[in-house]
């Protein structure tokens, strides 16, 4: 393998609503090097997004737009049947809503990543996975496609003409078929930052990660998600970034293709 | 006065939501030369904003982006205080979604109209007019403001450098200082069509329309406003494109500044 | 088998929200015993529960709560993997604000039937099924749970002890398990209603109705669905009618347990 | 006047949404006596009500509902024109919704108390007190009316035939004709408790306050709120207790009609 000489760290931000508060953006901001905002389907409002852009312009960081499932009540996690069709529309919905918000901060968009159920719906679904690709080429084919590293998304953004990014998780495990294991499951998620960084470290030095059924996984990642929603975000963000300097790895932002 | 030699007719539309279908789009669409699509807060949603636009691009319609309050129960009709900052933004997102429905169907957008309650609040309010001018602006500075003619949005939409459309209305009755009745107001609308031609063949032979209490208002016109929800909407749209044609007005559709 | 010698029918009404109409409940009234009335989650509102009810109360119909998933957007009809807890949270919720309005009236509410595609997954889903009995016995220990006869519904409704009314379908294909064939495949409806009184004459004097891969299905039903929201509803209902009629079966409205 | 002997403590609780937490829920219930329990029009849904109807029930703390706007993204604050029969039908829905929760947990309701922007405009308006009087009613005749002393709500229960308890507030500021001095005014809040202190214990111990203008008001009150939502809600609540207990004063929590 041609083992990483950079790579992006992304978190997903702007998931507050009206007076209820999420995450720590602000303290996890100085960590990532690009964001994805919700677009008010699961999260987000229209006052929110613009807060949360104006506070990534002042740092630099990549914005892209985060949308997902119509369901505030449930955080957009809820898997929903929807249609390609549906899918794809309200796709085109959320990630022009975010454009025009971005327009309005004369701030440029980078990228695009799906919000949770439909993220993972996404990356085993052809269907879905050509809907949502279809619909970011048709707002604006410069934008970058964030997805799961060896998922059907990814697949089909390279079929779109679109440029991708292929994302891998340091606190997630994963099957052996590269998919991630459900968060339903009870060992879905490293709590502990050590075993985090153990997996991350064998990823970045050997391409490699280890199934929760022992098997090793070849992943090729170009950027890292950071959750922002734990408690232990903070101390995940600093040992992402100290793991990847004792690498040698230096951090890139996501860009437009 | 200078006698209009054209006029624009426009009409809200693509007001459906999932499966609750609402208004005439279809039967009136021949009459018209403009439309204002709702952006999913009052009405409106994804797919219906994609089915409306497709329709019009057909017919070579220009189509504009229809803000409301996030009142879907109340059809954005119902007063509600918004700050000019809250304004700002859920204007902004609006029509950054509608921009992005419209670029994926490679369709130009010409024109911003504000609905309902939003539109009385901002016809009489500097501060919320202002708003929205700028939130416009930001998105898209080439889209023109439709507002209420000798309104508040209007002088808002010249200052901020918006080309602006002047909106007047053949079946709603005005007041004195060129405002609209209201709706609650039992006489607020002519529901006989030979009555509203009345008023609107005055306006366009004069300049002049007569307020319910009596006086002369002078209203300088570029568009007149078509009721796509009530029954007798078909009548309305086709008594008034053969009033032009006596008249010998003829129909020019919204244009980008 | 015992033939039946009453039944019910039962039709779901109150499902227009704000301005938007659905359904023509005011014209099939006449021909219904039991109507089932949306709750404010996939569709209805508050006004439009009170006026409906006050048009079952005109008339001595019984009225039942028709609680769904919370997707207005979808009409409730699209899945979402809710668990069994928020699925007993919801229907708790929906149950008590039916009552509450009913309660208002002072009318009496019989029974309960989920919504779509609520029914439909808890139909074959043992914790579903026993999550939808157990909130509706919390609420109203004497409301009757109106499910698919033959399904998971019925059975956990008469395991926690509530009344139940086991449900057919004129115009709905069934398979040969005795669960409905999809609203998605081409075959799921019968729209001449010619076919579904063949559907129905044979269960109602055999017991068994015809798969739509040939086999013969044991049936017992209470009571009838008749679909609101069809253009020939009314001649459904109205063929139904005469068709119990020329069967000596009379109608019986849902009582409580 | 007669000096009080008792009083009760409330706070308004259960407005957490989905994932969105608010409040401290669980350090304030040891210091008050009832608690008026969002029902998911501006804040709370059904699980939430579910989890703070157990946290009071645990505690013997008196439970009522606590119905607002419909407006998730305002949290119920902004102001919204709604017909007193709009009013009406919103308020029966949350009080039933909430009632059919309270029964499926086999506890007793005692009150209900208007949330926001609604409470705000119900003290003020006739129509308005009378529609949420009505309302309350129509569903449960024993519930008490909770309202801010000396207003139209607290007038139009005692029309209604409705227990009442007169609300008085420590950290919010009144005008000289015992309204509250309206949140977006610079000096609405007392944020330091020691001037909290002083106007409650004005109160107490003469049955006046102090308006902002100077004026002393007469206000009779049965029961003192305690904001939830700020950062120094506990300090507070423990401030008000202890405070009581100096002027010999008994919590006594709200009750039925």
């Amino acid at each position: 393998m041609i083992r990483a000489t950079s790579l992006d760290l992304n978190c997903d931000m702007g998931e507050s609503f009206g007076v209820y508060k999420l995450g720590s953006d602000l303290l996890l901001l100085p960590y990532v090097s690009s964001i994805s905002i919700a677009c008010g389907f699961h999260a987000g409002d229209p006052s929110i997004m613009r807060e949360t852009m104006v506070l990534a312009k002042e740092r630099d960081i990549s914005i892209g737009a985060h949308p997902g499932y119509p369901d505030l009540a449930g955080f957009g996690r809820r898997p929903m049947q929807l249609t390609p069709a549906e899918v794809y529309d309200v796709v085109v919905y959320q990630v022009g809503a975010f454009l025009g918000v971005a327009k309005s901060l004369n701030v440029d968009a980078t990228h695009v990543k799906v919000h949770g159920a439909l993220y993972n719906a996404a990356s085993a679904d052809n269907a879905l996975a050509a809907a949502i690709a279809r619909a970011i080429y048709a707002v604006d084919s410069g934008l970058t496609l964030v997805g799961l590293a060896q998922s059907k998304l990814i697949e089909a953004g390279i079929e779109q003409g679109l440029r991708v990014s292929r994302e891998a998780f340091a606190d997630r495990r994963y099957k052996a078929d590269g998919s991630l294991v459900s968060r339903s499951h009870p060992m879905a998620l490293y709590h502990d930052f050590a075993e985090a960084k153990e997996q991350l470290q064998e990823l970045l030095t050997t391409g490699y990660v280890t199934a929760l059924t022992g098997e090793k996984v070849a992943i090729q990642a170009d950027t890292i998600c950071v959750h922002g929603d734990s408690a232990e975000a903070i101390d995940f963000a600093r040992g992402l970034r100290s793991l990847m300097s004792e690498l040698g790895i230096t951090l890139s932002r996501l860009e437009r293709g």
